[in-house]
């Protein structure tokens, strides 16, 4: 049995839900509320699992692992039955290129801790902080769909016709431009996978709402 | 022969350039003036190689590659000699946990469009900017000096006795921070690591000052 520190809100905790779900492997949730407490994230004894004070942290046995892409290529090593990556070279340099535009380009601007430095350290106006948020996301969902139209994607998956670890990043990046109004209209290609995507138990299930410490 | 359409500067195509000399692969730099006209990553014809407006770009024949950590993996598996990620799940979990803390939690914050959405949308003070950019680097390197602690590293290098990955990303963001004069004093793990690595060949030639665009 494996466990997931998660917070039902974190999209890098929710993108690790969704591959161990694809995989149907068991997990138990262990809640990290990063609000509450003033951080449950903060205290010493989850920074000694996770010394970027960030969820998700996955434990197998006694190997504690952080950083969402790392654990969901080793569940993918551990457990290849349904791949999350591609068979050739190629094929997983455009899967691992999607999901980082996303976990490098987008996310990392819209977390937590971030919002809370614009407000408290810069105090920035919660408009300034909001339109900060959306614009990030905006900026990298246009070269998201522009990724997808170029590698003729017309389906209903981030790249050929199955999930991979694109969608398990694209899926919670979604879930938060949501959240903040983010019209998708423009977004067609991501709209559609997107719709897809929470068709899927996989995905359902991991979805924030559907969590153990959901508000 | 490969092509990198790369930028002196930039902490992700200084990564790639460590990769491709660490396994002894020849390249042609093309350089990407990130400030000169307006930017030049900004150009339609860039554009189309990379939807993110980012550098670097990877070029192998007719295919076109982006995001720094998804063309070093690509690398490692197409050339397999002096491998980049440990052969166990473990080690290439830790080593893409080391890697993608540094190019996820610190380099996107620090990102010259960041800095310009901070300067020109944000109206933040030149001085509150450098702040920002110091603060996630202390605080990155902070974690990764905990990770490296945690995991028993004494050595020269990120993970065991050889480069990898990690390395490839610790290097570049090292030299960022030098140049925004972050003390290092409290990171003697980073120090020795990086100090090491930069009397290496491979990561000499690959160092802002060492390329044919630099300034």
């Amino acid at each position: 049995m494996y466990q997931l520190y998660s917070y039902f809100r974190s999209s890098a905790a929710y993108r690790v839900r969704i591959a161990l779900n694809l995989k149907g492997l068991d997990y138990d949730i262990i809640p990290v509320h990063l609000v509450r407490d003033g951080g449950q994230q903060l205290k010493p004894e989850y920074q000694a699992l996770n010394p970027d004070s960030l969820v998700p942290t996955f434990v197998d046995g006694d190997e504690v692992m952080n950083q969402s892409m790392a654990i969901i290529e080793y569940l993918d090593e551990v457990h290849p039955e349904l791949a999350l990556l591609p068979a050739d070279a190629l094929g997983r340099a455009r899967v691992r290129a999607l999901a980082q535009s996303i976990a490098c380009e987008i996310h990392p601007l819209n977390n937590l801790r971030v919002l809370r430095y614009l407000k408290h350290d810069m105090k920035v106006s919660e408009e300034a902080k909001n339109a900060w948020y959306v614009h990030w996301i905006e900026q990298g969902f246009t070269a998201f769909e522009k990724r997808l139209a170029a590698q003729g994607q017309p389906g209903k998956f981030c790249y050929g016709d199955t999930p991979t670890m694109a969608d398990c990043c694209l899926i919670p990046q979604v879930y938060n431009a949501e959240r903040f109004n983010v019209d998708l209209t423009p977004f067609p290609r991501i709209a559609v996978i997107n719709a897809h995507c929470l068709s899927l138990d996989a995905f359902a299930k991991a979805a924030p709402g559907a969590q153990p410490d959901a508000e």
